[in-house]
This record gives structure tokens, sequence and C-alpha cells, in this order.
């Protein structure tokens, strides 16, 4: 069962929830942009469902409405921020505008965050930098889900990369990947229709693979891309690790199977080694490299040339992006189906603060 | 049937090969390291064997041991280099080199090469800046053989990316892979030995996957990282794609398909959209973070707490780096097998050039 609501109804109640909360309106306003994002953008796992898990961390004290962001150290094309417990979807667009004036005075500008929470979806981000001309990096570490080649423990979160290129009259190149077979939210639909998962998406609790799609649940564990050793999760661990220690270890935020839970219900790990969850976000101006216009040209042409790659039979050849931005076409018009659960969460979190989704 | 070679004896042969192509003294010495640390890291495939793929594009003309390596644009994080045509051997640590100047100077350094030809292994090149306390990263194009999720022409080059992150009492972290389920060597020795290939690795020239080991030679193709679309390939396809970005699009260099082939007999693409292959070099000062010793403590509690993860039975939970640390320790004292083949390429070279391999 499914309910559509048009994306104005989606934001007003969003952002009244965030009001609620004590954000700020210019907060509330962008948080709800995040979330709402990402259901035009079909990522339905990372928008408007998760808004309850963000109230829920709110009340158990582990989210800070009022948060003083800050950089804390840095240098012409670096710096490290300290989210002050903030909402990650108001942290991660402020160190991203850091990132981006970084760029915009010395060619490239890096952010990594500590002391923040989950960030929505990285693509996002990486948009902003796009709108000026720049190339967006964004990553960000997670509740450790995922267990590394030969492991049975859960060491990381879904980690992931997101990457976004401006081009000239084409849209722009946007990867956005968990560094995991498959991402939770896929998962979770699996779960939802009673499905199984393909072998190479998780495990069991003796670190076998397995088709059942709540092993997770019973003590199983996500894999990383690759799926096993034999085809190559050495080195979807290795990504992952890598996006962990440039989020993490870089800002003094908790790495590896000390980040903190997504749900309030987990207790925080004992003896943290760091502050929060970890971002790490990048821009890098195109014409400090290539001239603006050249570059896109080119881009232009890479694209145009990869979506007329010869096709197996029946498919064809997309560029990372294009699925999303064919839903978002769609949402647009059409409004954003929610699932029953997602919407009695919702009515639910609407009570709360006297707030109506209509 | 394999030969042992000691380290010094394959220095020796290499150095004067490069010599005799008329690298200089110091061109030739910096291009031999790059080639033996592969061997002694056990990367046989990007090591010696390939000495003579260099020396046959250089008869061809299409390798100048001369070059006039060039900045063509920068800013202060920034620089594009022009490598005229030179081995990439010799470019990219000039690059690597100009990038630390950059992350010396404002935090970070990032260059983008265009007309070069192969560069070894990027791993290589990262461990340059973990000897100066900095983040190393490396990615190259290369001559189009994976073919893109759904497609069945060759796009793509295996496009590798490679981490280097200094610790403290612990060795440093380094990833170092192609964005493909295997790399080429791997198939190589298949190929010798053989045997099949895990499904997953190759499709055969109608685009399906196949076990065939010498299947790419019939006109199919290798697998971005995933395998298939159901696993993830669509992310081993988007990993590749920013490699050839970041190295050609960036640049200047030929991308895509348009990348210039490794073997000589190949003629190179008509209509070039740039000037030979691209590299991409990163350098990132740690304490343009976090004070270097703070830093690197956590990098070796990362390191410890990931060597200690509960594994599976009978297996350990390796580090990024480890396998080629565990070769190089056995290699450096007992020397480097070369297989036959190998030999008899070397000798032939060694003919032309009148230089014994002893």
């Amino acid at each position: 069962m499914e309910t559509i609501f048009t994306e104005e109804q989606l934001r007003t109640f969003t952002r009244q929830t965030f009001l609620s909360m004590g954000c700020t309106e210019k907060d509330a306003r962008l948080a709800t942009d995040v979330l709402v994002s990402s259901d035009l953008r079909g990522i339905d796992s990372h928008g408007v469902a998760r808004l309850t898990g963000y109230v829920r961390l709110w009340e158990a004290g582990r989210i800070n409405t009022t948060p003083n962001i800050k950089i804390i150290h840095e240098t012409p094309s670096t710096a490290v921020v300290d989210g002050d417990k903030g909402l990650g979807l108001v942290v991660a667009p402020k160190a991203m505008e850091i990132a981006m004036e970084k760029a915009s005075q010395v060619g490239t500008g890096w952010v990594s965050v500590k002391n923040s929470n989950h960030f929505g979806i990285a693509g996002y981000h990486t948009l902003k930098a796009v709108e000026q001309d720049m190339i967006g990096i964004a990553m960000t570490n997670a509740s450790p889900l995922v267990a590394p080649t030969f492991a049975m423990e859960k060491m990381l979160g879904t980690n992931p990369i997101a990457v976004a290129i401006p081009a000239g009259s084409q849209p722009p190149f946007v990867a956005d990947m968990a560094t995991t077979t498959a991402a939770n939210g896929k998962l979770e639909i699996l779960q939802r229709t009673g499905k199984e998962a393909p072998l190479g998406w998780i495990q069991d609790p003796d670190g076998f693979a397995t088709k059942d799609a709540h092993a997770l649940k019973k003590g199983g564990a996500l894999l990383p891309l690759g799926g096993d050793r034999e085809h190559g999760s050495h080195k979807g661990y290795a990504l992952g690790a890598i996006v962990d220690i440039f989020s993490a270890v870089f800002s003094g935020a908790n790495y590896g199977p000390w980040a903190p839970p997504f749900v309030s219900f987990l207790p925080l790990p004992d003896n943290p080694v760091g502050e929060g969850l970890g971002h790490f976000l990048g821009a890098m101006r195109i014409d400090a490299f290539r001239p603006a216009e050249e570059f896109k040209a080119h881009m232009d042409q890479w694209i145009t040339r990869f979506r007329e790659t010869q096709p197996v039979a029946g498919k064809k050849v997309l560029i990372p992006g294009d699925p999303e931005r064919e839903i978002e076409a769609i949402r647009a018009k059409e409004g954003i189906p929610l699932n029953e659960n997602v919407v009695s969460d919702l009515r639910e979190v609407g009570e709360k603060f006297d707030i109506v989704l209509s």
C-alpha cells in the first residue's frame, strides 16, 4: 500500500517537524531540502522515511538542533569542521560551502567533519558544487553494518562515495554509491516484499553467503562491493575503509566499529575514539585545471559517446545520474509515493508535534 | 618454468635498457625503480614483464625518452602537466612531486597529466607522498578493455585507483586496485595455466558472462568491479569513469575508447580527442587536517582494531597493502621469479641493445 504526496506536502510537513525540534527557519528549510531531494530522486530509504529516526535521536539528546558549527583547523585548501552534534543535513552543506569557498580561492577545497550525524544522500552535497562549475565530492562514514573480506564482525558502514561532474549541454555526471554490493535500502525492499537477496549481498552470522534478506537482523552483515574475495570484495572493503579514514581519522570523529548507530535504541559504543560521525567534502574548480567551456565541451562528448555505446540486447548504457534524473522528472510532476509504514511513522511524528500531514 | 633473479640483476638490466633507449641516467634509474618495485611487491604483470612493451612503443615513435615535462596551467593547489609523450614511469613521479610541493604550500596538491604513457603500478606513486607525511592518491586511464554495465563495447581501461595513508608504528595503509573485478594480469595467469575464470570477471563477444579466460582476445571484455548489475557493476563502471575523467578530461588527454593502446601493434585511434594517456595524482598533508602525531596514533589504532576483527574460520582480516608487503619481504631476500616467456622477451631486448641479463 502506497500513498502519493506532492513534493510541497512533504516539504511543509518536514520543515514544520524540524522547526518543532528547535531548528532555525533556515536550517529547517535546508534539512528539508536534503531529505525531500532524496525522495524526489527515488532514494526512498534516505528521504522523509528517515525523519522519525532523526526525531528519536534528538529526543535521546544525540542531536543538537542549534549547533555552533565551526572550523577548528585550516590551511588555504583544507579545513576540519566541528559539527557540534548538529544534524548532518545542516552540517554537511555548511562544510561543502567552506570547501567551495577554498576552491574559489586556491583551486580546490577539502573539508573533514567530526561530531556530526547522518547527512542524507551524498549526491545532494556534490550537486551544490556543480552549480558553481566545480566537481563535488562527498563521503561519510556510518553505523557499522559491513563485514570486511574474511570477517565475521561488522566493522564499517555502507560508507558512500559521491562524485558530481559538470557538463555543458548534457546534464551532470552524478555517481552516488554505497561501497557495498547493495545499499541497505534495497535489502529493506526485499524484506518488505518477502523476496530473497542475490548471493553476494549479505552473509549469515557465521560468515557464509546467504540469500536470507533478514540475515542482517539475525547477526549477519552486509558485504563490501565485490561480494566475495574471488569477485574483488577486498576492493569494496578498501573503498569503505578510505571513506572511514578520510571522514573520521582526518577529523577526529568515531571510526570503524565505534561509529555511532543511527537508531536511538542502540547504545553509543563504549570508549569512543572520537566525536560523532564524520564526513569528507571536496570541491575542485574545473577552471583550476582547464578553461571551463573547454572542459564542459569534452564532458558533453564523453557523455554522448558513452550513451552511444553498443548495448547488449534489450538494454542501453546509462550515465551515472540518469536513473535518478528520470525518477525526479516523474515525481516532480506526479508526486512522491510513500509506503504505509512510512506514512504511519510520519503521522505519529505529526501527533507528537501537533502537525498535520496533508 | 621460472627463473629466479636478484633485485639487483633486474635493476641493472632494466636501467641499461632505458639508457639504450636514450633516457638520462636519472630517468633510467627512476623508471627502473617503478618497474622493479612492482615485481618486488608481487604485481608481476606491471613489472619488468612490461619492459619489452615500452621498447616497442619507443620503436614505434610513441614514446619520447627525452621529454620536456612542463606545467601548462596551475593554481596554488592544482596543475595540469604536459608529459611530452614521455614514459609514464618518469612523467608520473614528476607530477607527484608537483602535487607534493603544492601540498606543502597550501595543504593539498592535485595534478592532472596529459600526453603520457602507462605509469606502472599506481601504488608506487602514492608511497612517495607517504614518505613526506602526506596521503598519496594516484589514478590513470588505460587502453579500453572494459565494457560498462549493459555494454558490448570496450569503453574504459582497467583504470586503477591507489590511495596510501601514513600510520605511526604500523606500516602504511596502501590500497591499489583496478576498478574491474579482476586485473588483466590475473586473467593472464589463468590463460597460462589453462584454468577457467570465475563468472563475473569477463564477458564474451555477445555480452554474456563467460568462464573462458581467453574471451577477451576473442572480442569479449573485462567487467567492472561488481561483475553484473545485480552485484553492483554500475558502481565499478562509475569508478572507472571517474578515473577516466579526472585523468583525461581534466588534462586534455584521450579518454574512453580513444585512450591509446599499450601494445604497439594496435593502431592509434582515429580522430583523437586529446594527447596520449592521462593520469591524476594527489597529495594531502596530514597536518593540514590534524597534528601528524595525533593522526598517526589514530591510524595505528584503526589498523590494530581492523587486524583484530573476528575472522571467518581459517582466515584472517588483512589491511590493504599487507599482501604486497609480505611478498616484498620474501622477494627482497630470495629473489624475483620470472616466467620463461618474460625471460625470453627480456633476452630478446638484451640482444637488440647488446646487454646481458645475468
